[in-house]
């Protein structure tokens, strides 16, 4: 199949540090080629790939301050979906990790498109814009993502789970100890407060990991940095080569994202690394977690202080066979019925949920 | 000619307040359907023209938040650009007051299109968005307007003057009267303060009829309220109807505005009541003004002082007749040489600048 993928150009695919979506995206393009599709990869320049590269210029980020960013990316963006959406008669099909910029293109293609939905869908502009477009083929990367706009008719055609290569974390040689993990972006919604709170009530050692975003450094000095300390250590950000071994070395990952998560990717890393999670009750978490098997799935933080007395009782191969139901050949297979059914709309019903 | 005319959903056509742009538009609309034309008006529902409307809901400022206006606007207007390019065939041309939201629309359209860049050209967007699209058609507001971006390649077809229907302006009977007039937004780049202090200087009351946008409420409250009171009066805003006797009862307007006006209503609306502009050397003015005629064209606030020493050789009917130069139907017949130009291609040197 002649398949055109669309990635943002905020950061290159795969991105040389964070960027959740293009690490996915990465996986996907080079699955689908290893299965016989003929790919093309729309996406910034400095991206690597094994489909074909259409290379569009830098990735947003390395040239563009924050006010640029906001003001100016739209254009740009729009301008690439222009610029794809000519071409469309030479795809069988055009999947979009732009989210709502590609609707208005989408509707006017001969050739079908298929939207991811990367992000929260409970703002104001998703809420608004998405009902327009009634009959664009959309993909969740949760079932519980969808909630926030259940109320509207929209062409949900499948739940397709993010995955990664997580080689890596399985080969990773588990290490003894008591210590916490956390991991994510320093911000109030991903929790690392009620991550500290665990881990002093609990009289263990938390490692924090984690990118500070230019909005968040305010926060992050006046309240995360004191605590930091003693038994909470701040490792900053982590290249990817170093994330096997961080969740490896660690009795359990918390995340208390305190936000609808769309999907959270440090989840199936760290199962991949044969280590339990110990999680709030939020958005996609009890799709990707079984309570009890691969950690604890908590409705609060003394919840979560309970759950770690009862770690010895998670098998880390348990953890780790969860986590292969999120690996990349997962999501290319799924993603690949996605793809028929549009081609073949009859069988929608019957390969795609 | 079949002519569509796309207007901004943030303000009806004609606006029941402020919203310069829609002004000019509702003019352009009856003026083509007058001249013959069959004009279609995409806009807010609570327009009113002699064209055929297709009205698109509520106009956005009433009932949005500043917030909500400035994430939700951009994907209510592409999906309307979407639409009406999806019909695109009932059309001779597509005339797009959406200014860069449209390009990637027009670049895909068998119908030509032409843009009216309304706006300043020196934001970092549009700097960035116009040079990717060099083969649109655009029209500037004044010549000036273009040369915030005179180093790219850009096909400019024409300078079309925005035009008013004037009339009442021009039968307003003149009052007598020493006063200064000031009509604009409370903002710092249209000068407020730096007409009160040609008012002080000369010695002169000044009324100020304004706008205070909510962004500037601040600004003024601290800056310009503290100053108001004695000879200098506030009015608040003015609707349409009392315009023509504000200016009528001064015997100059005063046009501080101290950025790259793309063209500047005020100006013509002063005119055409007969009243003399005495304005700072920026933007549009010196295209709409003539120095020593009509007002007088100033490098400075002394300069300005020392003009209003000289309203006397001002010919009230000198101004009138220069603001027939910007009346609806001169803006109605440069449109129609544009549409021919965009129409029959061989006729854009013969009949467009």
């Amino acid at each position: 199949m002649r398949i055109a993928q669309l990635a943002p150009l905020y950061e290159a695919v795969p991105p040389p540090l964070y960027g959740g979506t293009e690490r996915v995206i990465a996986g996907l393009c080079d699955g689908l080629v290893d299965a016989g599709h003929d790919v093309t990869l729309f996406a910034a320049e400095t991206s690597s790939t094994r489909a074909r590269l259409e290379p569009l210029g830098l990735p947003l980020r390395q040239r563009m301050s924050r006010h640029e960013l906001a003001e100016v990316s739209p254009h740009l963006h729009l301008k690439f979906l222009a610029d794809v959406y000519e071409r469309a008669g030479e795809f069988d099909v055009i999947h979009s990790h732009l989210d709502v910029w590609t609707l208005p293109f989408a509707e006017r293609s001969a050739t079908p498109s298929v939207l991811t939905m990367h992000g929260r869908l409970d703002t104001d502009y998703v809420q608004a814009v998405l009902p327009l477009y009634p009959d664009i083929p959309l993909v969740s990367v949760s079932d519980r993502q969808r909630d926030a706009v259940a109320r509207h008719r929209l062409r949900w055609i499948s739940t397709v789970y993010n995955g990664l290569d997580l080689g890596l974390y399985r080969e990773q040689p588990r290490r003894a100890s008591d210590d916490l993990a956390f991991l994510g972006r320093m911000s109030p919604e991903k929790g690392p407060m009620l991550a500290i709170e665990v881990a002093r009530r609990t009289g263990r050692r938390l490692k924090m990991a984690a990118k500070v975003d230019p909005t968040d450094v305010e926060w992050f000095e006046q309240v995360v940095e004191p605590e930091v300390g003693g038994d909470v250590e701040f490792l900053g950000e982590l290249d990817e080569a170093r994330k096997p071994g961080f969740f490896a070395g660690a009795a359990a990952t918390l995340f208390p994202s305190d936000w609808p998560e769309p999907f959270g990717l440090v989840m199936i890393e760290s199962l991949a690394a044969g280590t339990p999670v110990v999680a709030l009750r939020r958005g996609s978490v009890p799709e990707v977690l079984i309570d009890g098997v691969t950690g604890f799935i908590c409705d609060d933080v003394d919840e979560m202080v309970e759950a770690i007395d009862r770690l010895d009782t998670i098998d880390p191969d348990a953890c780790r066979a969860q986590a292969a139901r999120f690996d990349t050949d997962v999501m290319c297979a799924r993603y690949e019925a996605v793809y028929n059914a549009l081609v073949e709309p009859s069988a929608v019903l019957a390969d795609v949920s």
